[in-house]
């Protein structure tokens, strides 16, 4: 049983007697922290008190130093009584993958090999949060080097059902009260799968819009950077503070840096117009609440989206990733592999050998093939805002053994384009994701027109 | 026996019947026909004289229609008595391998599985060099595909030797005095190669340049274009005309069109100190004529050039170029083999089998190390301003079977940096280059300093 709902995305387990400050949304947060109505501290102290609480059950959290965090969030406080110059995220607290590099913490990876790893840099991203006045909160739990083997996280909506991954602690931490933004990364479906299944925002900006610079390196052409959080204004704002150009990652362009909160807050020029495509997944992946779950909404949308359907090219995009993503797991885990073999799961050790497999030319092949697919989706944005498509086969599956399947990310991935999810749907009592899809380095455009679907569904503001 | 000389480049076999404009650089062409001295008519009218004398000789010519040529000749000449705006190239013939698409002529890339291929547009360079006033002579012949079979050129330095490859009717067009200046391409070694094997000045720019839009792709991490020519001055010229920005080739970066002549003829602000590198083919590969010429050249430099060397790791370089090139040319090159295997010669045959058989591990390790040895070489250039290394094992080897070995090249390719050769020594009656290697981006300077060498070597002006 399936049915749209009016998210309140962060609220699952929040109770009566946990701070009202635990609520905020990083932009509610930074504009009273800016106005004096609340202190850093305050806020951070909030958040801590929740995470104390709750983080036996959830297991979200890799590394925390609640006297480092707090000590962050008074010098947040003391440099706005001193007058300084205050950042768009001054004091607000933000968790960050365990697979960024942080000097203040440690960086395991989600694996034992790098048991205790203290990098000497933070990311490139963290710089940019720290520079936008961000107090980094702690790092948060990932699956095993940011691929299938599950860690300790749980789904705060059921902890009997997988939080997804790899950026599972981001995806738990954001839905369980614990720290209004979170930081995640996605090679298959790791951000936009997790964000689904624990009934938060997510956002996969373009590939190249966020520097890579000091993140766990896991396939090249692939890797890319967002933030979940609460809000569609939040995906926003943080994207924006993350989003500038670095020369030290190859897939980073030169550009300003892009003013997504302005033009995403906006109105839409004209009423969006979408298309539901149920990707090549739908058929054999989408689980029955799926498939009436979307035809409901596909009926709602009414005149406002058309169903239709890629052509057959677009079903070979899942294996083209998969030939990617192993072949450089191979490359960049095979040597810890052989290192210590018996430390790499079971299910990693058998991808890394398939990777070691796949041959140069179908490496090149499937390379070339993103752009050659995605001259294809971009007829499809000459007629469509977005396209509507599933976040994730169902709901968050029972079991911690797996973190659920990307199917319905990947091809996404492959391509490049931004993809963004918001927690619209409810089936079994666990959220589920309505991931919208847009053209590459479009990102501001495209959560604008989410930022109208949502008000579309739930009825909130105006539609139009 | 081995000798250093005073460089004719492009005085092969030119006697004094020819006209004297056949001997005329890019530069001095160009100023002389906008100064009205000379007429883009009958210039290029005595090339295609040179040509007609000459072409059964040498076999530098895949496509020449003297019509086409005269018609833009005279074009130009119109163009300029109407006062029109003039470019750097104004009426200037310039020679295109024939792996360039060309709107006005076959591209057929060397195989009979292209003859007759008429495309519809100029590559990126063509039109670069179409709007710096240049006419477009004609194609020259190609290897096939590129690679290492040879096609119908000999050099004309001595016909029972191989002009080098695969740019072999380039270099060998301008060694004879039918053109000032013709383009060449270089994945392993056939600019540098075959323009040292002919006597003629061969520039390979930085990795990324010159747009390579509308080339024939062998290997997109290694396949540079650049110029062969009379004089470094061209070399400067034409590079300048052919070097702005092209975001249809990922590898070409965003910035102003480089100010190359002007550096180039500028005087160096203090005198060049040059480190000796025989790089690692130096031992196995380099010929007796060739150790004592680079003996005798170092010695001649004295204080202005130190004999060093590379740490060992670079010896995996040509081992690492060759694991992208073949890799890259199973992809590339693959499929027609497919089509039509007994159409492709026996050598490539054999190459695209072993690239088919690369895994995408060892060419993506490949691709890392590009930027890993180059860190290494950078710091040579915290002390010196250019790399003296052979163009060649030796001069032009015997036979026409073979166009060579790219092995002192091949290195430089990989790393991407700039190499130009310069016609400074001899052997056997045959020519032999001397290579510079500069730091990547920096080709200015090194053809600063290619210029104070070769007065520094001639007695020509000042060195300093």
């Amino acid at each position: 049983m399936s049915e749209t709902r009016a998210p309140e995305a962060g609220d699952a387990g929040v109770g009566d007697g946990d701070s009202p400050l635990i609520r905020l949304t990083a932009s509610e947060a930074a504009a009273r922290i800016a106005s004096g109505e609340i202190s850093s501290e305050e806020l951070v102290s909030a958040c801590l008190t929740r995470i104390e609480a709750r983080e036996e059950t959830v297991g979200a959290w890799a590394h925390l130093d609640p006297d480092h965090a707090l000590e962050q969030a008074r010098a947040a406080d003391r440099a706005r009584a001193a007058g300084h110059g205050i950042g768009p995220l001054h004091g607000v607290p933000v968790a960050i993958k365990d697979i960024f590099v942080t000097a203040a913490a440690p960086t395991e990876n989600g694996t034992i090999l790098h048991a205790g790893r203290q990098p000497e840099h933070d990311a490139s991203l963290v710089e940019q949060l720290r520079s936008a006045g961000a107090v980094i909160l702690g790092k948060t739990v990932t699956t095993e080097l940011a691929v299938f083997h599950p860690g300790k996280t749980r789904n705060p909506h059921n902890l009997d059902h997988t939080p997804g991954g790899s950026s599972s602690g981001s995806a738990a931490a954001v839905a369980d009260g614990h720290v209004p933004v979170a930081i995640g990364s996605q090679t298959a479906g790791s951000i936009i799968r997790p964000a689904a299944f624990c009934g938060v925002f997510g956002f996969k900006p373009t590939f190249g819009l966020v520097s890579r610079q000091g993140v766990l390196p896991q396939s090249a052409p692939l890797d890319t950077l967002g933030p979940m959080a609460r809000s569609i204004e939040d995906l926003a704002l943080v994207t924006h503070c993350m989003a500038a150009h670095d020369p030290r990652d190859a897939a980073s362009w030169p550009r300003s840096r892009p003013p997504l909160p302005q033009i995403a807050e906006s109105a839409p020029p004209v009423v969006p117009q979408l298309a539901f495509i149920g990707s090549p997944a739908w058929e054999e992946e989408a689980e029955p609440v799926t498939k009436e779950a979307f035809g409901e909404l596909v009926e709602h949308l009414g005149d406002h989206c058309d169903a239709t359907e890629l052509p057959g090219l677009f079903a070979e995009g899942l294996a083209w990733q998969r030939t990617l993503q192993l072949a450089d797991i191979a490359k960049n885990y095979g040597p810890l592999q052989e290192k210590a073999p018996n430390k790499i799961s079971a299910k990693l050790t058998e991808m890394i050998e398939e990777g070691r497999m796949v041959t140069a030319v179908a490496y090149n092949r499937a390379r070339e093939m993103q752009d050659v697919l995605y001259a294809g989706l971009a007829q499809v944005f000459e007629r469509y805002d977005a396209i509507v498509t599933p976040a994730a086969p169902g709901p968050a599956p029972s079991g911690l053994d797996s973190t659920g399947s990307p199917a319905f990310n990947a091809l996404w991935t492959y391509m490049g384009v931004p993809a963004v999810t918001l927690p619209l749907l409810e089936a079994d009592g666990l959220p589920m994701g309505v991931q919208l899809v847009g053209p590459r380095r479009d990102d501001a455009r495209l959560l604008r027109t989410a930022r109208w679907l949502l008000r579309f569904v739930t009825g909130e503001g105006e539609a139009a």
